[in-house]
């Protein structure tokens, strides 16, 4: 079995420069619960990027974060709506409905998308006390098929969720890989296009552990720190949460990251779309390929490699490359899988 | 400011050993979400300590550990007999109730302990309908105080727990510190005593961030890890958590951390005992010291020293040692004190 | 505006029969919360109609029935597989999300109704932590359109159930229209068909309040009790719903009711079939005509009748008969409809 | 066994007034879910007598009117301060935690009240995201023994309430009692003193089922029409809820069957004082009477009465008059108390 894998990006470990902002951070005593320094300098760069209004909340991990962004905003009779595919509906068990009370309600996606007019749809009987009352629209940026929305397409969306009183949560756990794609500020594509609350993930782009939670408008994160805690997502150690964002932020090192493992699928893609006997199913825009591969050789193949089959029935399998995924290892796997075809 | 307090042991940073194996572990891809070597390794050696019956799961903090630990042997319909001081009634915000739905019928304690016979007397109305049913007695291990449990102690609670058909929860967030105190072996003072599910702590003693939740009877674990992803306690990149519980429960590591912060707690004792202002209020036998100090020189000590006023009207104060307080600074701590005496 | 209506069997009143029950039953004091001779003979007769081994609870109403039944045989990280229409999915707001914790899934109907192979591939992941682990089929009969599931469809849908160890889960809010219409007795229908847990209706079929959770399996039930009144569904003066079921259980005045309803609907049915301008769209099984009309003609009717648009788009109307529907109301209704067409 | 029973007030049946005014509501259709004019007509009477700002919802039963108050007033993240015999506390299973996600903090009780002072002191650690914020106070009136809060002690209470910021919550399942008792209006002992919801009960004063939950202040009630259909408390045939308070408020019935209820308790009082072998444990104010009297007479007498043993170890019982206990039941009850003893 090979180190690397394209099984996903949470198979990476820790980058470089998280790993010295972890043992730089090891010093002396510090207060716990995020009254430290290292928290508070990780939170002014993300005020710094995301605008001083913004309310920021580390959490430990994806489901914690969506759960809590979710939790401020809706009350238990509410509704979200999101992609059939959403992270928050099919990865998180029942954690969403669990905690907030709350339903999904799935619209089908395309290329990982739901639309502005597909969303507005599901916006049904609003005041009707026997219906879940919509309350949120989630969107996954980049999306389960590492695909990422348009700027305008966050804002055909956002101004749905205005017109009908909706606040717009995006999962970003993979944020950083849209941005890279985009080549637009983190406030463009966020903030400014409508976007309410957001889950920043870390994990997933080189961190050991940590997401971050940011409410665009104070008033909606009155009652956060409660629910964080409450949610048990609040860390004692609070700096080593802290110290790992401050050097995400620092250098750009979420870019790097990011168009490292975003330029590591192109050249999969590059490389795979050659090959006749393989489809790609998905626009490669992040940092995931999509592709149709013969049953045989997918067995095959995973002698070798960890990845995962996405959809059984289609014979589609998920390829993630991560910040640390290198050229030789793209061209020793194309390499293999050509072999097998 | 001092770099050193004594406010809590999650003041502290991470031991050498601890920092040494997340260095060591961030290598190559490996799979995530716990079915790494490192995790493996890891729960063998749970496994090796507290017998091999024993169910480990990995979650990040105390209140998740707790919660997920009570979750699985309650229905929300029940519940838990627990000390007035309980950190799950105290400390958890709501999360016990929200989470498990249920109820937290308190006792008050002496010196941080609930007996078997104050427990007894509110396992009442069993069978009626109308009234929270009793299932799980719950007791912190120290106690909030940094008391600990005598084996025989827990032997009579968890005979209560058995006569009644309760199971008996150990929140063992220092479980380190009692096991030093007792000198004894963690089976003795767990599986053996009749404890059904432990919450194991790291992070209080030199850990990053990580608990084990441990089920004696594999039956209780049954539907562990479904509650544990809904409840937001699963890390992805496990082999973090894996690699820190690795190095604690090697070579002792545990057992050095806990003896050393007791016996700083013990040295504070033996300093602070003389002083005629002052009183020891509870027995000191673990890692913290609680004392009345005259208010003034609470005020003026905390401009040195970062520690909590436990309880403002009596004026007591609460002072926690961790694995890498030293002789030197508990002397100098007490130089200070004496002097504004 | 007219006496009667079309809008549902829930804006009738109480038959004549129940009435005369409560009556009878308002004498003396008898003990609350079931302990009384009204429910026992209610519940005996229950276990006449569906076997000895059914356990019965009464509870207020249709939401608090489903919920109960759900609760009872679901842990909260477990999905129920149901159709898009069901009444627990669009019209019991988040209940059924918020008492259960767990998630609703689901399925495309037609006419209605919602088939085993469709269920089947919801049934996805099973053992995967990730993912809501579906537990549990529910099916309304009759369905929100009025159809009705014959024996054998519901067969199908049980042996998938039983296949993939799920429950399958009946709303019967209106089984007795069902019944009537199938003419089978409740057992073939319903436990012999591979039902597990029923909500078995009595307010749209001439009671006051009231409805009845049966469980097929008694070991299903054993927590029910706490279940209830957790849910806040027990009844004090519980002998004023056992009184009414035990009325229309005795003389088959259910029967007489559904019946009497249900030939009502077809009489509509054969009234409106022949007016040109409408379109009946769902097969007119049970109580409820549902039909394309002018909008209008619709607007002018709800002068005169209540009655629901079910599909403003489509312009399509749900139009339902209850027990004490007459023929010369659905006469002049159709007249007044053939008039302003 | 006798057919008048001290059990409790909901042995009792339903007021003859009422039962008129359920048969009288009981005539053709009407619209569901409380569009009705009996209900419209009852609101109107609850308005007149707590004030036109009051916003009335009409709920099944005491368990969901406490419930739904509380969960209207509080996030999940708080806490509700009551007695340690709070109804809410001891004898609704855990609905209140399992609905509202939070937590009930106990204060011991003196004759059934528990004071401003007392509930002062639990109001602690605001602010703090690890503790569960103090939210509510909640007090029942009459209280679980059957005493009467003065309107003094219930301003006292709201003070600090208000002085907290929190809400003051009454469980009055007997508010009627206890208005009959203080010959007050309902005003001056809710809204006027300070209390900010109120269950009103109906069950135990004569009707079959149904309770009132009263907002004082409009803006606590905006949400509570769909947190009412989530916790399954809405009914479809309201009109019979409707017309029961409507009676229940017409030619002051609630007093006059309070009054009479009261003035019983009183005489069985009266009665029993003289028995020197028995001793009166509370103040006889409403309707009950709690006595100890020697275990083997209390199981003799259970051979012809119903009643609760409510302290086992005291061998103190408790006798609940209603609306249709009878001087000759009293007598004769007494006669044979005292042929026992």
């Amino acid at each position: 079995m090979n180190n690397k894998t394209f099984a996903s990006d949470n198979y990476a470990g820790v980058h470089a420069e998280i790993m010295a902002a972890l043992i730089n951070a090891n010093k002396q005593h510090v207060p716990s619960y995020g009254e430290d320094e290292y928290t508070r300098q990780a939170i002014a760069k993300f005020k710094n990027l995301f605008g001083t209004d913004t309310e920021v909340f580390f959490v430990y991990n994806g489901t914690g974060a969506n759960v809590l962004g979710l939790s401020a905003i809706m009350h238990s009779f509410n509704a979200v709506i999101c992609s059939e595919l959403a992270h928050i509906n099919v990865d998180e068990s029942t954690a969403p409905e669990k905690f907030t009370g709350g339903k999904l309600i799935t619209v089908p996606q395309h290329e990982g998308k739901i639309t502005a007019s597909q969303i507005e749809e599901r916006i049904q009987r609003i005041g009707d006390q026997h219906h879940p009352q919509a309350r949120v629209i989630s969107i996954s940026q980049t999306t389960e098929y590492a695909t990422v929305y348009s700027i305008d397409e966050i804002k055909d969306i956002s101004a749905i969720a205005k017109k009908h009183n909706l606040f717009l949560h995006m999962d970003g756990s993979r944020i950083t890989n849209a941005a890279a794609y985009l080549q637009q500020d983190f406030r463009a594509m966020t903030v400014d296009a409508g976007v309410d609350v957001l889950s920043f993930g870390g994990t997933k782009n080189g961190m050991m552990f940590g997401e971050a939670v940011l409410f665009f408008n104070p008033s909606l994160a009155k009652h956060v720190k409660f629910i964080r805690k409450q949610a048990m997502q609040l860390h004692s150690k609070m700096r080593f949460i802290g110290a790992q964002f401050d050097a995400l932020l620092t250098g750009d090192l979420w870019l790097r990251n990011a168009l490292h493992a975003n330029s590591m699928a192109r050249l999969l893609y590059d490389e795979m779309s050659t090959i006749p006997a393989i489809t790609i199913t998905q626009p490669v825009q992040a940092n995931g390929v999509f592709a149709i591969i013969p049953k045989q050789v997918i067995e095959k193949l995973q002698q070798s490699y960890f990845f995962y089959v996405w959809n059984e029935k289609k014979s589609e399998v998920r390829l993630m490359c991560s910040f640390d995924t290198t050229e030789e290892e793209i061209k020793a796997f194309v390499r293999l899988l050509k072999q097998l075809i």
